[in-house]
């Protein structure tokens, strides 16, 4: 089994009590694919700019990451920068966002990536994102992730992606902006009425809520001191869930609750350093180490 | 084992998007003791006016809760009336206080309450709470609650009161005011630097942080779709943890999360009405239900 993920490949500066970084490796699929890539391959579909540094994509290759099917579009990379408050670690601030080969970027695939059984339509504009699945052959799990730019703008999109996705995941201000209900619980199950089967809610600190027909839980996050940049943690964290999903290749009770485990440890490590400094050297080895810790601190 | 508690019965006022109550039983202390009551024995240490329905105390005798420590001051009784909005159940808009003969009280104990072995002290000014111990006899376990307006106004006499007791409840925004920590691990660590051995962080739907040197553990409350008056939940929280401690006379790892998951429950119950209105006729039996449910959405 294998892992298809369409979204984003940028270049981020980031801004936090903790420091400054200029032009790391970012983006949505790029955080996705670096956990995912842990537990089974990636098949990364977005574009860059010719711009793009060479040792960013080396470092993707390097990881087994499969870039067939990223493109390398004429202009520059898209470029995200941002700035986190000590105040409020979940709130990004947004200071500049220049698209470039993003926009009027629609996906291309490689022939041989259109019957990849499971998908992930990470962070990026719905339209795009429809693109892709009207592309795909008979797949089999399609997790869907968005943001409140779309949700706000591109609404419509984004309802009709839910009808047709298996897997919904959203953060607690996203699932309440798109349900405009304020508790999480009837939220989760309005975004259920949209269509997807399985809703995960990530809390940040707070951890994850789990809500499907048959299956609901919630735990906590791994207890982290030091936050020092929180950019990608969303996407390292739906990368550990879809990857052990994919490596499983079931979906019981069980398994959704290791995978959403995993989907939480990788976030923890993710937050401890700015962009992948901490998750680009990360071995499973240590994942189950802090895995262990997280079961403990929660375990009844 | 019994237990005694300080902290205000009062006449609550409460608007709500679910409705108005006018003259409701409540305060600190009635909520406490309500929850606790069905552990243990509870013995009340409060003030109420000359114009306190009678209704209301034999409603508190009837629940087995001892009042020979509940003064009838001259005067109106302490009355709040508060209001929550839809957009945020966590935060109570105080419309008004009326402090009646709370103002210039201090407590007196009946003799045969003072060598009671476990103590909460429960939300009232922090010279009150440190009157009290002054009075009692070698008290085993004493737990400490407080609120923003003592933290903003009384911090010495706080920080001097927390030197004295062995467990502290803290909901997350008195913690992080407390502190000045915004990181909730970071503040329940300098919690317990600041003296009390185990340190309980309540954080309304997200459930409760326990930290203590040797035991640390967080699980999410149980899922509330309706909520309809969170007023009193922390002390309802606080009753059950309390309660159930000082029946179980022990504090090892097991017994404090099981007591932090009856805390839990019969908190979630306390939200789903006014006042007391689900509460007072709550059985163990229908706590065991769903504390049963909540450890099946919460287990691994």
């Amino acid at each position: 089994m294998s892992l298809l993920v369409l979204g984003t490949v940028a270049l981020d500066n980031v801004k936090t009590p903790s420091g400054f970084r200029r032009d790391m490796l970012g983006g949505s699929a790029a955080h996705f694919s670096m956990s995912a890539s842990l537990f089974t391959k990636v098949h990364l579909v977005a574009i860059v700019g010719e711009d793009f540094p060479k040792e960013h994509i080396n470092f993707l290759k390097k990881k087994g990451i499969d870039l067939d099917s990223l493109k390398i579009g004429k202009g520059k990379s898209f470029r995200w920068e941002g700035e986190y408050k000590k105040e409020d670690f979940n709130t990004a601030l947004t200071l500049a966002t220049e698209l470039g080969v993003l926009m009027g970027f629609s996906p291309e695939i490689a022939p041989h990536h259109r019957a990849i059984p499971n998908i992930f339509l990470a962070n990026i504009d719905p339209d795009i994102q429809l693109g892709l699945l009207d592309m795909l052959h008979k797949p089999k799990l399609i997790g869907l992730d968005s943001m409140n730019l779309w949700i706000n703008h591109k609404r419509e999109s984004l309802l009709k992606l839910m009808k047709r996705v298996d897997l919904f995941v959203a953060n607690d201000a996203e699932a309440r902006a798109l349900t405009q209900e304020s508790n999480l619980i009837r939220a989760a199950k309005k975004l259920r009425n949209f269509g997807p089967k399985l809703i995960v809610v990530k809390k940040g600190e707070h951890g994850v809520l789990f809500y499907s027909d048959k299956v609901k839980f919630s735990f906590p996050a791994y207890p982290i001191e030091e936050v020092v940049d929180p950019t990608g943690a969303g996407d390292t964290f739906a990368g550990g869930l879809m990857g052990y999903l994919t490596k499983a290749n079931k979906a019981d009770a069980k398994t959704l609750k290791e995978a959403a485990l995993y989907g939480t440890t990788l976030a923890s490590f993710n937050v401890q350093a700015f962009g992948m400094e901490k998750t680009a050297g990360l071995t499973l080895a240590q994942v189950h180490k802090r895995m262990k810790e997280l079961k403990s601190f929660i375990s009844l």
